[in-house]
């Protein structure tokens, strides 16, 4: 018998199948290759081919758009969003639109074509993190923004257009329904008992252990009780933390330490998915606070989202958690 | 400068590009095409190797599980969830679960192999609509579910895994949060406004007419005003209707025109796209009511779904609303 699994935090159910549980072995799909053919924007040298850097890291002497960064961040050449002009919300009979103002930015995480965020060592991915801080904290200066989201598309399958490892971030003049949900979720759950719901999940994920994947001194990964998808993979501060933005900066290189051991667990028992994550932080104005937790959600792309999924908001998932944590624990890396 | 604009029901805000709008033969995707090679357990002759017939038009005489058909409804070989048992709700914690109670159904739409429900005769059409109702209003029965979700997956980039063509069902002891959400928020809009917002819409929509891509006496096709997906296609009864199954007997015909003909302009215009599409009606129990609309979403399967849609529930649209309609309004069929 399936089970039907409720995520305490959004509200949203899925469908557990445990009688033909899938393995890691039972899906079907590619690996993520790194071919290193062709012309690369991210790659030493060819700095002119993508808008003028906003950010760059490691630089000892060398100038503005050349060779020798560690993390380079630079516009996204085709972006989501604007980032000139004003917000000018207008109605349209019964309809509701503004201008598409925003950032759009690329955090390249290495100038290593070959490199990916797995195997990269600790201090590198604690510079990609810090650089995430940076803008973060740059862009949250223009008060056009309500929201900064922070994500990594990982290989073709994962909706990655380049094969050179980057992060992407999008600042936007709303905050989005899905982080909106989570927080006024959270906050409702706070006010009935004065108690983070995250903390709480963190602190009975602890006990029980069985869909813990790893920790450290202040982080954790587990699988979550309710994942959409297969090995789906949540990492959070241990601590109540509001703001990804505003962790310690003495944490960051257990956080990277723990976001690359994940990573490589992932890449052993689903040999090199592609994959998704998104930080998931407070929106700006609202950054410190004791309801809402953040985290990062982690996303390998193994299975289709079909008709049912978009029908019902509803996930279908092979893969009982517990097994999920079971085989990322259990991983050599 | 793109443009952010909110869907009047869900809320949900998307992101239109204006500025580089892609046209249908800027999508790289593969067409549908059917092989027939191989076996095939909805072809006639292998009545047997699907679980035993829920439902079977076009008979004459022969019995149950033997060639003969029209269109045949079976249950899923492979079930999302059991049909067996009760719902058992419990608590772990912070926890909520249930047994996977439900039905999972397979509408076969023909018994050719070689056909599409777009190139379907418009009353072989008719019968896959009376038998989506057939099977509703008989699992209605079941006290222990509260939603049935028909959908269609087809192709395999839109999760179809036979190619033989078929809708499916799927009967939940749960409403779905993205149901529950538009019911809540129509309802919201009608206390206030006491008129139905799908009604309204689909009078704004037929005013301005830019969005239309066709209609007759009784139903009408648009482009929404914030599509999620590139071609994304909603059909809508005109007159206030709250649930699909309660549709009058005489308007399948009418139904089943304009769904053909949908179904064929995007495969004129997107070169037999893989595409979903949902049935969203009113949940069981509120069958009839004067806020909720019961409508058809058709998804194309154009672009990926990617960090950034999973981050926020946000969705970037490359494709203008009013130029898809207009592409699709001037295909030639």
């Amino acid at each position: 018998m399936p089970e039907l699994r409720k995520d305490p935090i959004t509200g949203r159910w899925v469908i557990i199948s445990t009688d033909r549980a899938k393995r890691p072995n039972d899906f079907v799909r590619e690996s993520v290759q790194i071919k290193g053919t062709g012309f690369c924007p991210f790659c030493y040298g060819n700095e002119g081919k993508t808008p003028p850097e906003v950010l760059a890291y490691g630089r000892n002497g060398t100038g503005k758009d050349t060779p020798g960064w560690t993390v380079r961040v630079v516009p996204n050449k085709f972006p989501a969003l604007g980032i000139e002009g004003d917000l000018d919300r207008e109605g349209e009979g019964l309809f509701d639109r503004m201008n598409g103002v925003g950032a759009h930015e690329v955090i390249i995480e290495t100038p290593d074509h070959q490199k990916t965020l797995a195997t990269l060592p600790e201090q590198a991915v604690e510079e990609v993190l810090k650089a995430y801080r940076a803008r973060v904290t740059d862009l949250k200066n223009d008060r056009r923004f309500r929201y900064i989201l922070l994500f990594k598309n990982h290989g073709e399958a994962a909706g990655a257009s380049l094969e050179h490892t980057h992060s992407q971030l999008i600042a936007l003049p709303i905050v989005p329904k899905r982080v909106r949900e989570e927080v006024d979720n959270s906050k409702r759950y706070y006010e009935e008992k004065e108690r983070c719901i995250f903390c709480d999940m963190v602190k009975q994920e602890v006990e029980t252990a069985v869909r813990v994947i790893g920790e450290n001194d202040q982080f954790i990964a587990i699988a979550p009780y309710a994942p959409r998808f297969p090995f789906e993979t949540w990492l959070l501060p241990k601590k109540h933390s509001s703001s990804f933005e505003l962790q310690p900066d003495s944490e960051y290189g257990n956080l990277a330490k723990l976001l690359g051991n994940i990573l490589s667990r992932l890449d052993v028992v689903l040999d090199r998915p592609a994959y998704n994550y998104v930080v998931h932080t407070s929106p700006i104005g609202e950054e410190v606070n004791d309801h809402y937790h953040w985290h990062i959600e982690m996303m390998p792309k193994l299975t289709k989202v079909a008709g049912f999924e978009w029908g019902t908001g509803f996930y279908i998932n092979p893969t009982p958690p517990e097994e999920a944590a079971r085989f990322l624990r259990e991983a050599q890396i």
